[in-house]
């Protein structure tokens, strides 16, 4: 089969590779379409190695496409399903073994290309927004980097399960676009904390936006940071965060083991994908491309100025 | 009634005031036990003032005395009930109206040093761990600042739950009474990041310890923040955070409205009065003053070198 490769420095290259063998419980995937995310982007520059099990040199953190076989004991799906699913790595790729507990059926109102751009960055944002940092109706969400994908994602979750949702977008140029998901609210970068109070804040941009979130937080709030691309190293005030009665929690999808990740499956299959099928919620893409032009893509998507994902379909 | 008082400068006397009236739901205590913790003395240097409702200038987060009249509505007691239970101010008096649901009945095997001295720390302690940390039989638990008292009240609650406790304490010579209260491990401020990795870390002391309490946290692990005398700006590197999947909490009792602090007195009373009852924990006393004594039990408390609580006893 033909892969996405990352050779040594970081270049990118379609090689071949030995087509992967479905394991006991596993399903062999021909990949349609997979998303580009900017944990690959960390991982082409060599700074975010793929898990233990996942192919060392083939990006890739979400699919979609037809079961082509099964392994000894998967039962879930039969050859021809269409499912989707996020992986350790090796999604950019024409084929790729995917344990089933991590698998989701494909709603029938989604193309390829918006069933590979989903399961990373929805799962990223449900699990952040209603299982870690529990979202209630009626509640104030910030969302940062709003224009992104996890961003695009977490707005429309948002908005779906009934909270009033104010969005951050650097560039202006997008800003309609964001409101155009729901977003009541959609702002500059600064001055944010001024349109607080805010019970759950998505953080995506990084450690620079901490003091003035913790100012933004009400009551009872919680800070769940997910992205830190614009730096790690944030000063936490405890005291403001006692008498807050806050909370912060970070977290990655990447390192989970099977069954935390079977599980966020399984919270996407009863929580979120009913909002496709219903036509609430929808994949943004900002374009496709065939995996020969992975160059391409991988620079359309460090590029910026975009909203929606970038896709390759092998 | 006379109370201990705040004057202006912060100079502790003892002083006449009027009878407090129970007002609707509300019962009339005679005090007989009032603890005095860390908030007292931040009250004292005018630094905490005390919240809405609560008495200005009477400090006392905490008492247990008899049920000496009823105000209109309240049934949950009869006059002469040993009750007991957290306030937001005002329980170093003789007299000190609670609301009824913020009141627990006192255990039968308690004197009334241990229940004026118990309901603000123990009530702490678990929901820290418990409510907020969600600790579970078998997990590892870091308690920092260990022989003070929601340090102590931790320390029993966490071994009483089948947590494997370890417990950090500056002053060399309260670290065998900290053993003696269960703890496994009972080591210096300094160095715990090499004993982890932990489950859930509770943080009495500040700041400084935050770049180590990261490091020795576990995947998935949670950080408590209740007390932060030694610093109250900390340095969070989110990375880690986001890499251990971990949750930063912080909190205080005494700002909780009613409906909350009630919520903490149910769970008291399913969760921890039942092991005062069967023996399984206990409240270490430093030393019990009467009222009259109040410039001697406060150097007492800020003095240090002591394991457990300082009582007034009016």
């Amino acid at each position: 089969m033909r892969a996405v490769t990352i050779r040594e420095g970081g270049e990118l290259a379609v090689a071949e590779h030995p087509d992967p063998e479905p394991g006991a419980g596993e399903v062999l995937v021909r990949v349609r379409a997979a998303g580009i995310n900017g944990a690959d982007i960390l991982q082409r520059r060599g700074a975010y190695p793929a898990p233990p099990g996942s192919p060392p040199d083939i990006p890739g953190l979400e699919l979609a496409g037809e079961v082509a076989a099964l392994g000894p004991g998967a039962r879930r799906f039969q050859p021809g399903d269409r499912v989707m699913g996020i992986v350790g790595g090796g999604g950019q790729a024409e084929l790729a073994v995917v344990h089933e507990r991590q698998l989701m059926p494909v709603p029938e109102a989604l193309d390829w290309p918006a069933a590979g751009a989903l399961p990373e960055v929805f799962t990223t944002a449900h699990d952040a927004l209603f299982t870690q940092s529990g979202l209630r109706p009626g509640e104030r969400l910030l969302v940062h980097g709003a224009a992104g994908g996890v961003g695009t994602a977490a707005v429309q979750l948002g908005v779906a399960a009934g909270a009033r949702v104010t969005a951050t977008v650097r560039n202006e140029a997008l800003r309609g676009e964001v409101a155009a998901l729901g977003a009541g609210e959609v702002l500059a970068p600064d001055g944010f904390a001024e349109h607080g109070p805010f019970d759950v804040i998505l953080e995506l941009v990084g450690a620079p936006n901490m003091p003035a979130n913790l100012r933004a937080l009400g009551t009872g709030g919680r800070i769940a940071v997910i992205g830190v691309g614009a730096g790690f190293q944030a000063e936490v005030n405890l005291l403001a965060l006692m008498g807050k009665r806050a909370t912060l929690r970070a977290s990655t999808l990447r390192a989970r083991p099977l069954e935390e990740k079977a599980a966020t499956a399984r919270a996407m299959e009863r929580e979120v994908l009913p909002l496709f099928d219903a036509g609430r919620v929808r994949v943004p893409i900002a374009e496709s491309f065939p995996l020969a032009a992975v160059e391409a893509a991988y620079d359309r998507f460090t590029a910026g100025g975009k909203l929606g994902k970038i896709v390759l379909t092998p």
